[in-house]
Protein backbone atom coordinates (compact mmCIF):
# COMPACT_ATOMS: atom_id res chain seq x y z
CA UNK A 1 0.00 0.00 0.00
CA UNK A 2 2.73 2.69 0.55
CA UNK A 3 4.40 2.02 -2.63
CA UNK A 4 1.06 3.53 -3.99
CA UNK A 5 1.95 6.60 -2.70
CA UNK A 6 5.02 7.07 -4.67
CA UNK A 7 3.87 8.72 -7.81
CA UNK A 8 1.32 10.69 -5.14
CA UNK A 9 5.03 11.81 -3.40
CA UNK A 10 6.78 12.82 -7.00
CA UNK A 11 3.91 14.34 -8.03
CA UNK A 12 3.68 16.78 -4.49
CA UNK A 13 7.46 17.14 -5.13
CA UNK A 14 6.78 18.70 -8.43
CA UNK A 15 7.99 15.92 -10.27
CA UNK A 16 6.08 14.27 -13.23
CA UNK A 17 6.05 10.79 -12.22
CA UNK A 18 6.59 8.44 -14.40
CA UNK A 19 8.60 11.08 -16.51
CA UNK A 20 6.99 12.03 -20.00
CA UNK A 21 8.65 12.64 -23.56
CA UNK A 22 8.89 16.18 -22.58
CA UNK A 23 10.99 15.33 -18.99
CA UNK A 24 13.07 13.25 -21.43
CA UNK A 25 13.82 15.88 -23.93
CA UNK A 26 15.02 18.02 -21.02
CA UNK A 27 17.14 15.43 -19.84
CA UNK A 28 18.87 15.46 -23.53
CA UNK A 29 19.05 18.86 -23.71
CA UNK A 30 21.02 19.22 -20.45
CA UNK A 31 23.13 16.34 -21.47
CA UNK A 32 23.51 18.72 -24.24
CA UNK A 33 24.63 21.45 -22.67
CA UNK A 34 26.76 19.47 -19.58
CA UNK A 35 28.35 18.52 -23.10
CA UNK A 36 28.86 21.78 -24.00
CA UNK A 37 30.75 23.24 -20.95
CA UNK A 38 32.76 20.71 -20.66
CA UNK A 39 34.52 21.37 -24.04
CA UNK A 40 34.48 24.97 -22.98
CA UNK A 41 36.31 24.36 -19.51
CA UNK A 42 37.87 20.72 -19.71
CA UNK A 43 38.67 20.81 -24.02
CA UNK A 44 37.25 19.47 -26.88
CA UNK A 45 39.09 16.05 -26.50
CA UNK A 46 38.04 15.17 -23.13
CA UNK A 47 34.18 16.05 -23.69
CA UNK A 48 34.18 14.12 -26.81
CA UNK A 49 35.52 11.25 -24.94
CA UNK A 50 33.39 11.69 -21.76
CA UNK A 51 29.82 11.95 -23.53
CA UNK A 52 30.64 9.18 -25.87
CA UNK A 53 29.15 5.87 -25.25
CA UNK A 54 31.84 2.54 -25.68
CA UNK A 55 31.16 2.04 -29.42
CA UNK A 56 30.26 6.05 -30.34
CA UNK A 57 30.85 6.78 -33.92
CA UNK A 58 31.58 10.15 -35.21
CA UNK A 59 31.40 11.19 -38.78
CA UNK A 60 34.09 14.03 -40.12
CA UNK A 61 35.87 15.56 -43.06
CA UNK A 62 35.29 13.40 -46.30
CA UNK A 63 33.18 11.00 -44.50
CA UNK A 64 34.94 9.10 -42.52
CA UNK A 65 34.23 7.82 -39.60
CA UNK A 66 35.74 7.39 -36.47
CA UNK A 67 34.54 4.78 -33.94
CA UNK A 68 35.30 3.91 -30.67
CA UNK A 69 35.33 6.53 -27.69
CA UNK A 70 39.45 6.18 -27.51
CA UNK A 71 39.68 7.00 -31.38
CA UNK A 72 37.25 10.01 -30.93
CA UNK A 73 39.85 11.27 -27.89
CA UNK A 74 42.84 10.57 -29.83
CA UNK A 75 41.12 12.39 -33.07
CA UNK A 76 40.74 15.39 -31.43
CA UNK A 77 43.79 15.30 -29.20
CA UNK A 78 45.77 15.02 -32.66
CA UNK A 79 44.35 18.65 -33.88
CA UNK A 80 45.71 21.51 -32.50
CA UNK A 81 42.31 22.76 -30.66
CA UNK A 82 43.49 24.15 -27.71
CA UNK A 83 42.87 27.58 -28.50
CA UNK A 84 39.27 26.66 -30.20
CA UNK A 85 35.62 27.04 -28.80
CA UNK A 86 32.94 25.53 -29.67
CA UNK A 87 29.11 26.79 -28.81
CA UNK A 88 25.99 24.32 -29.61
CA UNK A 89 22.02 24.74 -28.85
CA UNK A 90 19.64 22.10 -29.79
CA UNK A 91 16.94 23.43 -31.92
CA UNK A 92 15.01 20.20 -32.13
CA UNK A 93 15.50 17.07 -29.68
CA UNK A 94 13.10 13.49 -30.35
CA UNK A 95 13.34 10.46 -27.90
CA UNK A 96 11.70 7.02 -28.41
CA UNK A 97 8.66 6.09 -26.26
CA UNK A 98 10.85 3.78 -23.79
CA UNK A 99 13.18 7.11 -23.30
CA UNK A 100 16.60 5.32 -23.68
CA UNK A 101 17.12 6.26 -28.03
CA UNK A 102 16.66 10.13 -28.99
CA UNK A 103 18.05 12.45 -31.25
CA UNK A 104 18.83 16.33 -32.15
CA UNK A 105 19.79 18.42 -34.15
CA UNK A 106 20.98 22.44 -34.01
CA UNK A 107 23.53 25.07 -35.27
CA UNK A 108 27.00 25.37 -34.06
CA UNK A 109 29.78 28.17 -33.50
CA UNK A 110 33.02 27.32 -33.66
CA UNK A 111 35.94 29.90 -32.80
CA UNK A 112 39.59 29.43 -33.89
CA UNK A 113 42.46 31.11 -33.37
CA UNK A 114 44.41 31.09 -37.10
CA UNK A 115 48.30 31.60 -37.50
CA UNK A 116 47.93 35.33 -36.55
CA UNK A 117 45.70 35.23 -33.74
CA UNK A 118 42.95 36.14 -35.38
CA UNK A 119 39.61 34.43 -34.05
CA UNK A 120 37.97 32.78 -37.06
CA UNK A 121 34.43 31.56 -36.88
CA UNK A 122 33.12 28.21 -38.53
CA UNK A 123 28.76 27.52 -38.14
CA UNK A 124 27.13 24.89 -39.09
CA UNK A 125 24.70 22.50 -38.56
CA UNK A 126 25.22 19.63 -35.72
CA UNK A 127 23.27 16.41 -35.63
CA UNK A 128 23.55 13.74 -32.39
CA UNK A 129 22.28 10.19 -31.61
CA UNK A 130 22.05 9.73 -27.76
CA UNK A 131 21.32 6.25 -26.14
CA UNK A 132 20.80 6.03 -22.27
CA UNK A 133 23.51 3.84 -20.62
CA UNK A 134 23.14 1.23 -18.39
CA UNK A 135 23.96 3.65 -15.08
CA UNK A 136 21.10 6.05 -16.59
CA UNK A 137 23.31 8.58 -18.32
CA UNK A 138 23.02 9.73 -21.89
CA UNK A 139 25.86 9.45 -23.97
CA UNK A 140 25.97 10.08 -27.68
CA UNK A 141 26.33 6.79 -29.98
CA UNK A 142 26.27 8.82 -33.26
CA UNK A 143 27.56 12.85 -34.03
CA UNK B 1 -8.51 -18.37 -23.31
CA UNK B 2 -8.62 -18.72 -27.13
CA UNK B 3 -6.30 -15.11 -26.89
CA UNK B 4 -3.32 -17.18 -24.92
CA UNK B 5 -3.15 -19.43 -27.65
CA UNK B 6 -1.57 -16.11 -30.02
CA UNK B 7 2.19 -16.65 -29.10
CA UNK B 8 1.85 -20.38 -29.67
CA UNK B 9 0.55 -19.25 -33.25
CA UNK B 10 3.10 -16.88 -33.92
CA UNK B 11 5.93 -19.57 -32.41
CA UNK B 12 4.50 -22.35 -34.91
CA UNK B 13 4.36 -20.06 -37.65
CA UNK B 14 8.39 -19.41 -37.23
CA UNK B 15 7.48 -16.15 -35.99
CA UNK B 16 9.35 -14.25 -32.73
CA UNK B 17 6.54 -13.05 -30.58
CA UNK B 18 6.42 -10.53 -28.84
CA UNK B 19 9.59 -9.35 -31.83
CA UNK B 20 12.51 -8.61 -30.23
CA UNK B 21 15.33 -6.15 -30.95
CA UNK B 22 16.81 -8.06 -33.59
CA UNK B 23 13.84 -8.50 -35.60
CA UNK B 24 12.67 -4.83 -35.26
CA UNK B 25 16.19 -4.01 -36.76
CA UNK B 26 15.38 -6.64 -39.34
CA UNK B 27 12.13 -4.32 -39.80
CA UNK B 28 14.48 -1.12 -40.63
CA UNK B 29 17.07 -2.99 -43.06
CA UNK B 30 14.35 -4.08 -45.37
CA UNK B 31 13.13 -0.20 -44.82
CA UNK B 32 16.59 0.61 -45.82
CA UNK B 33 16.62 -1.83 -48.84
CA UNK B 34 13.25 -1.07 -49.82
CA UNK B 35 13.88 2.42 -50.29
CA UNK B 36 16.77 1.97 -52.34
CA UNK B 37 14.98 -0.15 -54.56
CA UNK B 38 12.40 2.50 -54.93
CA UNK B 39 15.13 4.80 -55.81
CA UNK B 40 16.17 2.95 -58.39
CA UNK B 41 12.89 2.30 -59.62
CA UNK B 42 10.56 5.25 -59.73
CA UNK B 43 13.00 7.69 -59.39
CA UNK B 44 15.39 9.07 -55.96
CA UNK B 45 12.59 12.17 -55.62
CA UNK B 46 9.95 9.71 -55.26
CA UNK B 47 11.44 7.79 -53.12
CA UNK B 48 13.09 10.61 -50.76
CA UNK B 49 9.21 11.65 -50.82
CA UNK B 50 7.54 7.81 -50.06
CA UNK B 51 9.90 6.95 -47.20
CA UNK B 52 9.62 10.37 -45.55
CA UNK B 53 8.11 11.48 -42.48
CA UNK B 54 5.90 14.08 -42.53
CA UNK B 55 8.26 16.09 -40.91
CA UNK B 56 11.49 14.77 -41.77
CA UNK B 57 15.12 16.73 -42.17
CA UNK B 58 17.83 16.23 -44.81
CA UNK B 59 21.41 17.64 -44.20
CA UNK B 60 23.19 18.22 -47.45
CA UNK B 61 25.58 20.30 -49.36
CA UNK B 62 27.06 23.20 -46.59
CA UNK B 63 25.10 22.39 -43.61
CA UNK B 64 22.06 23.22 -45.06
CA UNK B 65 18.43 21.30 -43.90
CA UNK B 66 15.86 20.47 -46.28
CA UNK B 67 12.59 20.38 -43.84
CA UNK B 68 9.13 18.10 -44.63
CA UNK B 69 8.39 15.82 -47.42
CA UNK B 70 7.68 18.01 -49.75
CA UNK B 71 10.66 20.61 -49.69
CA UNK B 72 12.85 17.42 -50.31
CA UNK B 73 10.90 16.05 -53.18
CA UNK B 74 11.67 19.87 -54.47
CA UNK B 75 15.14 19.58 -53.96
CA UNK B 76 15.65 16.46 -55.43
CA UNK B 77 13.64 17.07 -58.54
CA UNK B 78 15.35 20.49 -59.03
CA UNK B 79 18.42 18.38 -59.08
CA UNK B 80 18.71 16.57 -62.63
CA UNK B 81 19.09 12.61 -60.93
CA UNK B 82 17.41 11.24 -63.89
CA UNK B 83 20.24 9.14 -65.60
CA UNK B 84 22.09 9.22 -61.27
CA UNK B 85 21.70 5.77 -59.48
CA UNK B 86 22.46 5.08 -55.99
CA UNK B 87 23.10 2.03 -53.97
CA UNK B 88 23.70 1.73 -50.16
CA UNK B 89 24.15 -0.84 -47.65
CA UNK B 90 23.75 -0.13 -43.87
CA UNK B 91 26.62 -1.78 -41.72
CA UNK B 92 25.59 -0.59 -37.96
CA UNK B 93 21.92 -0.73 -37.27
CA UNK B 94 20.65 -0.14 -33.26
CA UNK B 95 16.62 0.54 -32.03
CA UNK B 96 15.32 1.31 -28.53
CA UNK B 97 13.80 -0.47 -26.54
CA UNK B 98 10.71 0.38 -27.39
CA UNK B 99 11.22 -0.47 -31.25
CA UNK B 100 10.29 2.80 -32.60
CA UNK B 101 13.07 4.55 -32.96
CA UNK B 102 16.40 3.34 -34.62
CA UNK B 103 19.43 4.72 -36.86
CA UNK B 104 21.86 3.53 -39.24
CA UNK B 105 24.90 4.02 -41.15
CA UNK B 106 26.79 2.93 -43.97
CA UNK B 107 28.35 3.42 -47.17
CA UNK B 108 27.00 4.83 -50.95
CA UNK B 109 27.88 5.06 -54.45
CA UNK B 110 25.96 7.47 -56.03
CA UNK B 111 26.57 6.76 -60.17
CA UNK B 112 26.02 9.89 -62.16
CA UNK B 113 26.62 10.75 -66.00
CA UNK B 114 28.42 13.52 -66.37
CA UNK B 115 28.09 15.94 -69.55
CA UNK B 116 29.71 13.39 -71.79
CA UNK B 117 27.77 10.97 -70.97
CA UNK B 118 30.26 9.18 -68.81
CA UNK B 119 29.36 7.32 -65.42
CA UNK B 120 31.15 9.18 -62.43
CA UNK B 121 31.37 7.58 -59.24
CA UNK B 122 30.40 9.04 -56.16
CA UNK B 123 31.25 7.24 -52.29
CA UNK B 124 30.40 8.00 -49.05
CA UNK B 125 28.46 7.30 -45.80
CA UNK B 126 25.30 7.94 -44.97
CA UNK B 127 23.46 7.70 -41.68
CA UNK B 128 19.69 7.68 -40.90
CA UNK B 129 17.13 8.03 -38.51
CA UNK B 130 14.01 5.55 -38.68
CA UNK B 131 10.88 6.29 -36.92
CA UNK B 132 8.36 3.94 -36.67
CA UNK B 133 4.61 6.19 -37.76
CA UNK B 134 0.93 5.62 -36.36
CA UNK B 135 0.00 2.78 -39.81
CA UNK B 136 3.69 0.93 -38.34
CA UNK B 137 5.22 1.83 -41.45
CA UNK B 138 8.90 2.97 -41.15
CA UNK B 139 9.86 6.29 -42.50
CA UNK B 140 12.52 8.04 -41.78
CA UNK B 141 13.44 11.38 -39.57
CA UNK B 142 16.54 12.31 -40.12
CA UNK B 143 18.64 11.50 -43.60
Amino acid sequence: MKYALIPVIFLLLGFNYPPGKEDIKKEIYLAEKAFEKMALEKGIAEAFYFFAAENAVIKRENDSLITGKENIRNYYEKRDLKDATVNWTPDFIDVSESGDLGYTYGKYIWKIKDKEGKIVEYKGVFHTVWKRQKDNSWKYVWD
